[in-house]
């Protein structure tokens, strides 16, 4: 639980640099960053607040989550339960002003329901992603080792997948047995399982639908695995049965430009540095327009955090960061492929979290 | 696909009455309902531009999705792709402003990012939230089909958990049948698929654990399934075995709550009074407080929308309208009881579309 109360200390101390009076934190990533709750308050307003005019903490609640927010054992954590007929929102800004807030840190996806409310209050807001995010985007060793056995279960869970593909199989199907795989072998969530096969592969992003899988397609797996919140998000793409000539094609390349971006990995180099590798070789070989969106994204407890691996992006990455390598080329009608791995940046280069092998027609 | 742009269209005169220039619509259940799109753009700005000024129709979206915006198929839509190095709140802000539009209606969890950059851009926000769910609270036939459609399938879901149960499966196990029953009779989703046993049950909206249910626990069920995007929300409480006295005597107490409640619900009287018919009879029996949330919440395109049925809700119930009733008895440490079906308001009383048995022991 220490860490909880040194990551709050951490931006209590980033929050006074930038003269902000508190932060409000609400149901996802960072509030399960600083206090590891895991709560979902739908339209409920649920908010911890962060002020750096004194050392208190509390939690504004619905009652239905008070009970588990107790649990938290969050030292010092004052619980403030609300009742449905009451109003949290008069709860909060009256506990702001008793304290003399003027300026309220907001996350980036504050809804503007409470944000009206605080701007009416007369409380001037201001975005604290890049305070927060600047924390939490380079991961300590025990945040690598949650990606690392994420990335296990992942891996697993494609493979078996793989092995149970055939002819006759809806995408659906497929893709239901890799989620099952990946719960039994212990998932916390599987928020996302893809399975695609002949021209749904040239969608990227579309879901499992209920096309039947043909001998000669090709089939695209891109599937995200929480554990303890961290994300592994790994994609392979395969073909059941003899691939054509083009799919070897444009396979060779979306490898070439996958791995060679990868090896470019390190401390000191840019991040739109990485996704221009990746590029470079995909335009050269003809392809440039079929690549139709960035190289990757930051992975920790968000699926799509910074560093964002894109052409204009000149962040520099540092020992710690943490995020995918998965260019792609999408041949509208015909066929995609994408190849996705999970990299953290180390002292001297980079590690690859993702074992699993890319050969795309090693699906036995 | 008619009907999206008959949607469309009420909306136009509602933002006209109001002043409001243009609507932003976000993914989410608002941008289902009028374009029938289902997708998540996370980080990344999507968004549907309803203007009153002119009759045209536009949807910023991240290149990666724009051939699925295309296939919606929707007449008049225009498509404005931007690619991961352009930047889509410019696009927006110049759209906005070159048609000269200065009151610009939000939805109410329009996040802050995409909120501060309009109010620099010198807009005025306003939410537009009432003005679509008076729209959206009353669902017509086919909406109050896909929503029985959910139903069955909720249902048959929940009893297959039932068939299932036996001590020393844990409520994850049991939860996996559930949803996997749901997900082979073609549920679209099963946003939530909850199974918690023993002294769990007395935490509501906790999640399935590895806890191993034993003969004689309480053990609930609390399902939600989406067909078209609709939900049915049903929750069951049973024992595994004998139940005790105890058991009996707080489950009889809801049941009794509950459909009282259900009774009670026609045309013409508030939503509040469906939560006091409820809540007294709870807090007659001695148990009013461990009735620690609201007796339902409206149900539709989210799980979770008006009409709430809570006190302090003067909303008049009116043919059309969907929620769930849902009282529960929670006593810490011990065992929670809760009862939920999903109601439809008809011409001159109500439509129960949840058709299960209310019994403590009939699980076989």
């Amino acid at each position: 639980m220490g860490f909880y109360l040194n990551r709050i200390s951490k931006l209590r101390s980033g929050l006074k640099n930038k003269n902000i009076d508190a932060a409000l934190i609400i149901p996802g990533p960072n509030l399960r960053y600083f206090t590891g709750f895991k709560v979902e308050a739908f339209e409920r307003l649920l908010t911890l607040i962060i002020p750096t005019y004194s050392s208190e903490l509390s939690l504004i609640t619905p009652m239905l989550e008070y009970e588990r927010a107790k649990a938290l054992g969050i030292e010092g954590l004052s619980i403030i339960g609300y009742r449905d007929d009451e109003d949290p929102y008069e709860i909060l800004v009256k506990r702001l002003k008793d304290a003399g807030a003027e300026v309220v840190g907001v996350e980036g996806f504050m809804p503007f329901r409470t944000v009206s409310k605080l701007l009416k209050a007369g409380f001037r807001l201001t975005e604290v992603d890049d305070l927060v995010y600047s924390m939490r985007i380079t991961k300590d060793t025990y945040e690598v080792e949650l990606m690392r056995r994420a990335s296990r279960i992942d891996e697993e869970a494609i493979k078996e997948g793989f092995r149970n593909l055939k002819s006759g199989l809806t995408e659906k199907e497929v893709s239901r047995i890799v989620r099952e795989k990946a719960e039994e072998l212990g998932a916390e969530e599987v928020p996302f399982c893809v399975v695609q096969s002949g021209p749904n592969t040239a969608l990227p992003h579309a879901e499992s639908s209920s096309r039947r899988i043909e001998v000669g397609d090709v089939v695209l797996f891109d599937v995200g695995v929480r554990v303890e919140g961290y994300f592994a998000d790994i994609t392979r793409t395969v073909v059941l049965g003899e691939p054509k000539p083009e799919h070897m094609k444009i396979y060779n390349i979306v490898k070439e430009a996958q791995e060679r971006a990868i090896k470019a990995v390190k401390p000191g180099v840019t991040a739109e540095s990485i996704d221009a590798t990746a590029r470079n070789i995909i335009e050269e070989s003809g392809y440039g327009e079929y690549f139709i969106h960035r190289t990757g994204h930051g992975l920790g407890l968000e699926v799509h955090e910074e560093p964002y691996i894109r052409a204009g992006n000149k962040m520099v990455l540092k020992e710690g960061m943490a995020f995918t390598v998965e260019p792609g080329i999408y041949l509208p009608g015909k066929f995609g492929v994408r190849i996705e791995d999970d990299i953290v940046v180390t002292k001297d280069g980079f590690e690859d979290l993702t074992k699993l092998s890319k050969s795309l027609t090693d699906i036995s």
